[in-house]
């Protein structure tokens, strides 16, 4: 079968003056490599029509598909569509639909529609538009020789540069429609992710199993501190064995490296700790020290968190450590605060004082100073304490300290699951 | 003067598969602006040879300067190097000056030198080695038909794409060479950094200014939520002028927008308050309800904030307010947590409580859920106390939870440090 290829061109003088990084094209190299689509090259251009027709041109060559983002914003420095007009040597015309859609746009928002945002509106008449439910620019689809017999018809896609208007589009309607056009295999996707294990001890522990893989499944590990995310990618014919065949895998790989696992959906961990939580009716309190509110964060960035999570402490110095969490000072005399006596103090002590079901605690050296002989940079104790029992881990981290205050969020967050699902067990 | 232009070349599978984001290019692009050097294109292409080598034909055609990052790996697949030799047609020997700084890298780190890492000092003949001071790829610098009468000489360089090693060739080695070579003008960039007003606002209020800076001094807005960056660039032959200058029409734009600016330097808002409180031998605590932890987190961000920060308090809870933090039921039941009067109680009960002579809090429905008809989603109120005042105020943010958390955290950082500057004043 053949592989169909696409050429991804941005085009905004923001790019190349460094102005913003583009991460759209990164998502869409994702999006399309999960459907079987092989972007070939990836194209950044200025607002310059000389430059925008060329790099037209040059891609026409190259790809089948050519994914053009950016430039179609309603001031005079946007020149995306008159190029697109010479390209396709068609006129520009008010298209109804599009005009309703911006009119409606503006009408929810309050606002009057002006002149300028009219000709938004205005689309070459031999494209097919693409609503942009996010926004007041349509994306434009054109054509070019599409749909011969040899296969050599090309499509072209324009689509705003704003990444929540591109993504919508790209995955409601410009996905879907490619993948009917060129008959893209069906393709089917399986995330594993894990946490608490390094990327080389995974992949031995699983290699086995790795090894036994179908030709037609990929396995991709994609590694980001302290968590890896496993992706499998089948192709076929028939979506539902394709399920079934993932499936009986993931079921294999459980046994293998199944503690690590921590949801087969693609959602990070505090969201699954949520979960748990909630599910269970388990409130939360935490007293971090080195991750210095970062833990809290984490579990507040998720919405309706203040059904599980009642609040923090951050006892960054000795004194509040001892005064406002009412840790020993015997303890901290005799073994620091970077300490397995501490830190079982410090989980405990805010599950009672705050009064949840579940306390958790970190404390430790992120650097670059307050390191010792026996305590260098990014040795890091964490704790988990329910009433019944304290649980402690010391994790060796990095010489970074914010690698340091990520990774030691990760390890108490997949404390907090992995002490919550041996309860059940 | 005839504009130096430069084509950013990336190459590798990893970037067209969108398993890692570009950020190179962007830091390029910024690099090269900031001397003057006109980024025309960026391109990426596959580890395949055909394509490197029509993207590097392609890229001659187009610039003077030719930048190309990645596929220098010791591995099979990165074949960078090969396209270079065939490209420029010369052959490929050991560099023993590459040779010896390999060695030394392997040997400095307690290994032993490969044949593999041995074949990373081969260089093509005709390239110029550019020192690698963080790996083993060696860069490399080519000139074709350089130095020419009629300036149409071109100079390619090839990098490694590891972010940290390319980014120390580009600042120490290649920037400074090309502009030698090239003789781009001198080049001053001057940031002002602001937080507390929007980019219009900004702009309306130093108009005059800025239309009356000379043609050789440009100025750019760079918005970030909260927060604005202001950058002067002024191009000329004579480096103390040009500072002369452009420290006069900073002394000019004080007056019109000065308690928003927070720095000259190019430091995030967390450094300048941690300096403030270092300088004045202040400490600090914090007691954060809708921010969830992100102001603790910014402020412990910073290497050394142990010595200013004494902890805080994250009480999500009515509960943990009232219990932990002692905010007066009354006033909670009478105003709710989000109001002037809890976030004025937040504020006091947490500076005396915790001991410091600042205390900060934030208190607002960071949404999507908790808001009501009088607090909508986006209301926040924060505050600042040093016992003699206690300074509040009221902030309309976003429909966004992440976007207001992060809106906040920077409000109340700005709010510490304009209080802390009145004070002088």
């Amino acid at each position: 079968m053949k592989k169909v290829l696409a050429e991804l061109l941005t085009i905004g003088d923001e790019i190349l003056y460094g102005q913003i990084v583009d991460t759209n094209s990164q998502w869409m190299s994702v999006e399309l490599d999960k459907v079987g689509i092989k972007v070939v090259r990836k194209t950044s251009v200025g607002d310059q029509e000389d430059e925008i027709l060329t790099a037209l041109a040059e891609a026409e060559q190259r790809a089948d598909i050519i994914l053009i983002t950016g430039g179609l914003g309603p001031t005079s420095d946007d020149i995306t569509k008159p190029c697109l007009v010479k390209y396709f040597d068609c006129e520009l015309a008010i298209h109804e639909e599009a005009l309703a859609e911006v009119t409606e746009f503006f009408k929810s928002r309050g606002r009057e529609l002006t002149e300028i945002n009219r000709q938004q509106a205005a689309l070459p008449m031999c494209c097919t538009k693409i609503t942009n439910a996010m926004g007041t620019a349509p994306g434009m689809w054109f054509e070019k020789n599409a749909r011969l017999p040899d296969g050599q018809g090309k499509v072209f896609v324009s689509m705003p540069g704003v990444p929540h208007e591109m993504k919508r589009m790209m995955s409601e309607i410009i996905i879907p429609k490619l993948r009917q056009q060129f008959k893209t295999p069906i393709i089917y996707h399986k995330v594993i992710r894990t946490a608490g294990i390094g990327e080389s001890v995974l992949a031995e522990k699983i290699s086995a199993w790795e090894k036994a893989l179908p030709e037609h499944i990929k396995l991709a590990y994609l590694p980001h501190l302290g968590e890896v995310k496993l992706r499998l990618t089948a192709f076929g014919n028939n979506l539902a064995q394709l399920q079934e065949e993932a499936d009986a895998l993931v079921k294999k790989v459980l046994p293998l490296a199944g503690e690590y696992i921590y949801s087969f959906k693609d959602e990070p961990l505090e969201v699954v700790v949520g979960n748990l939580l909630r599910e269970k009716k388990l409130t939360l309190s935490i007293a971090e020290s080195c991750t210095g509110g970062y833990v809290s964060h984490l579990i507040t960035s998720v919405p309706g968190s203040s059904e599980y999570f009642q609040g923090s402490i951050v006892p960054y110095s000795y004194e509040i450590k001892m005064q406002q969490l009412d840790v020993k000072p015997e303890t901290l005399n005799q073994y620091g605060a970077v300490s397995e006596q501490t830190i079982t103090e410090m989980a405990e002590l805010v599950r009672k004082k705050f009064n949840t079901n579940i306390g958790v605690a970190t404390s430790g050296v992120a650097g670059p100073g307050g390191a010792t002989p026996e305590k260098p940079v990014g040795i890091v104790w964490i704790a988990f304490s329910d009433g019944n029992q304290t649980i402690t881990r010391k994790l060796q981290l990095s010489k970074d300290r914010m690698i340091n205050i990520r990774m030691a969020s990760i390890g108490v967050l997949n404390l907090i699951r992995i002490s919550l699902l041996k309860k059940i067990a």
